[in-house]
């Protein structure tokens, strides 16, 4: 199978935060945002592996700034890291602001999905191939992520997780 | 502030997967999934704090089981530890299976929401007092993770987190 | 069929009231509020039957307190009695008031649901057994509440309607 | 105030039955048919008031039956009496069948709306004026109902209520 | 096939203007809007061919004024020609004004559906008939519509569009 | 107010196809795809305009090919020319095919947008300077449209409709 690029995934889903979608200060739901972000990331998961993909986990999506009702939401996805039939999905949001000009970063989020058959069995993806510097840092930190949830599972043992004491030791 | 225990913050929401929630393998979306744990979490939340609650952070989301269509699913969610102003909250997700006439464990997530006025400002919230086993293991390992959250996003230095070297060195 | 208690159904659905679901004064539609009552009570006669439920009437929902936007809404859905292939479901809803840390009931309402095969043909259920003395009330008046209903259809005589008599000869 | 006749407050609500709407066996959801029922009455009871109004009870809603997904449903709900600032109102539910050509009556139910200022407080509606033998059925069953949801809550005695009395003794 | 009028096509849907449908002016979202009268287009042409159909086109629906949050919305379409398989449909929407007591024009639509088989083959729908003035002219209009139609997308000559060009030689 | 490209509102919509929002036939309701097309057509109009813009009205949606329910449904829309405070808006709807490995055009809009103040009333945006060959066909288009839309609706004359008598008198 041959290797893709980040850029080949990559999915935009840009819409309005609408009065529906809000809590009680009127910005977004935390809710409605992962549920967003998980389609943007199950997207770009989907034209990575040209196959069917299901969520597998959620890790680290950071809420960093409101986000105002009638405000556009812009989420961009794209594969960070494919291992075997999992993939890791690396989604940034921003907000536009209409009256500053500019868009602002307000999350991310990183999703893990599971490419499988019609049956639901795991089948294999792609390697990935960065390119970007950006790419090139999510892709080796992703190793380590993985390496820290197999850990935290109890499916690794803390010594063989050797990315991860890297962090550690090195300091 | 008086303490609190996990059972005060205690949430249930029973419900449905209703077919406009459901992924091509009729099963329920992982994005939906997300969103109720949101609505169970920031209820918890909020009956521990008393005060309005955002949406800070999701970590470690696995989706073990699918939940197919029609199924009755029961998200029970309470605070697992507080930190100044802000909560971490453990979600357990089961669905019901009538042909067998028992619940299923499909899920766990642990959100951090952060109390805050009206203006969305932090506000204090109270200690939590764990009870039972599970809960004294959650609130231990709550340390941990609050300590990989501020290592992984650079606010503290490998060295100082203690807990979390723990359990590198200590094998 | 081994009978049942009350608590065996019970079903608990706590969720926010959004700003898409509320009406020009920015309450809980009652419309919204009939359809959250009628899953967590289809859930309830479902727990107790064991088999596909469903809804045959509704009788009796009073909107006794309006429900402001943002509240937390708990449902709390028990069966109050069996008769043959058919439950009366009673269900109490109360809000949250996080300003007066307190919960206020603001409505209840009673529904039958019939048990059905994959076919839509009705099937037995297990009899109710009540335990406590509100479900003891609420047994007794169900029987009242069924011949009524069956008086007021045409299906029963007045003067067979024993339980419902007592209520008008007794005075 | 002048009274009104039924037909200026009559309010048609036709709409297709959504997957998205629907129990596990494929049929109009319960809850959502509600929903929909009581905005068709909130908007007839609008109409008769010329005023904001607000849902306060819903009575004797059968289900008879099931409205598979993908049909047409009608509703066609009118004031059938007033009583100071409440209205009831009655909804006749009907579903078309394309492949046998006609229209088949699937379900009905009376709800009472009670007329309010933007404060929330009761005000007065028009008397109504019923024109055909159905309407002026319902206007006579309206007091019955009126005096049996009394005797249930509590608010009026059994020996007080005239015509509800008459059910019994006159048999 | 027996030739039909407009009105055994009427199709009136009356519903609310929600919250959760809103622009940032707390007004109709357009979108919203175009879908109702997708529906209720779709269910007048259903009416009229007695089968299943799908969208064909939308051509000039005009908003002229805006729907206030709140308001209630009235959708009326019926047939206003038909073609082979294709029907043009026509949708006026007004709002009621509680305050101003009477009804205001806010919008109308054009939508062309086709009758199709349950695999999608399209099939023939009777002619229509049409009754009052207003139903005439739209008639006539028709032609002149679907031949435009057929100049703009290239699939007739600007010279065989004999009723579309009366409207500049005449002139 | 210095000119724009149509590239710089380009807006990229990308979403599932989901189960509640299929017709009969299992594939995207019209009615759906034209919500769709207008928040995406509104954020490109508001990226032009850095104002606030309703929907003013909806010209030409042909709707070619179905969309299966599970799509991935792909929205890019730009503005194709502007005139004073209007703005004309080009959306092109592909649906990704995972088995086939392409994406497949499967229908296109233009819709018409307003830019507004906050009080609603029309303020003026920067002119359009298209750049690529399809741009300048759309661009040119766009003026035939706008007259015969005036020439409809009755607000210019056809002998005034310069543009759009090339299209006759030149045959």
């Amino acid at each position: 199978m041959k290797a893709k690029t980040p850029s080949e995934s990559l999915t935009i889903l840009t819409d309005y935060v609408l009065p529906g979608e809000t809590n009680p200060l009127d910005s977004l739901f935390g809710g409605e945002l992962l549920a967003r972000m998980d389609r943007a990331c199950g997207i770009a998961a989907q034209r990575h592996a040209e196959n069917i993909v299901v969520t597998a986990s959620v890790n680290h999506v950071a809420f960093n700034k409101s986000v105002p009702v009638g405000s556009v939401l812009v989420i961009e996805a794209k594969v960070s890291r494919a291992f075997g039939s999992s993939m890791e999905i690396y989604a940034d949001v921003w907000r536009e602001c209409m009256e500053e000009k500019k868009r602002v970063k307000v999350n991310e989020g990183i999703y893990t999905f599971v490419a499988v058959d019609k049956e639901g069995n795991p089948i294999r993806v792609p390697a990935l191939q960065p390119e970007t510097e950006l790419e090139k840092q999510r892709y080796d930190a992703a190793l380590r992520r993985k390496q820290l949830s197999l850990v935290l599972s109890g499916r690794m043992k803390p010594e063989e997780a050797t990315e991860l004491k890297k962090l550690f030791y090195d300091n």
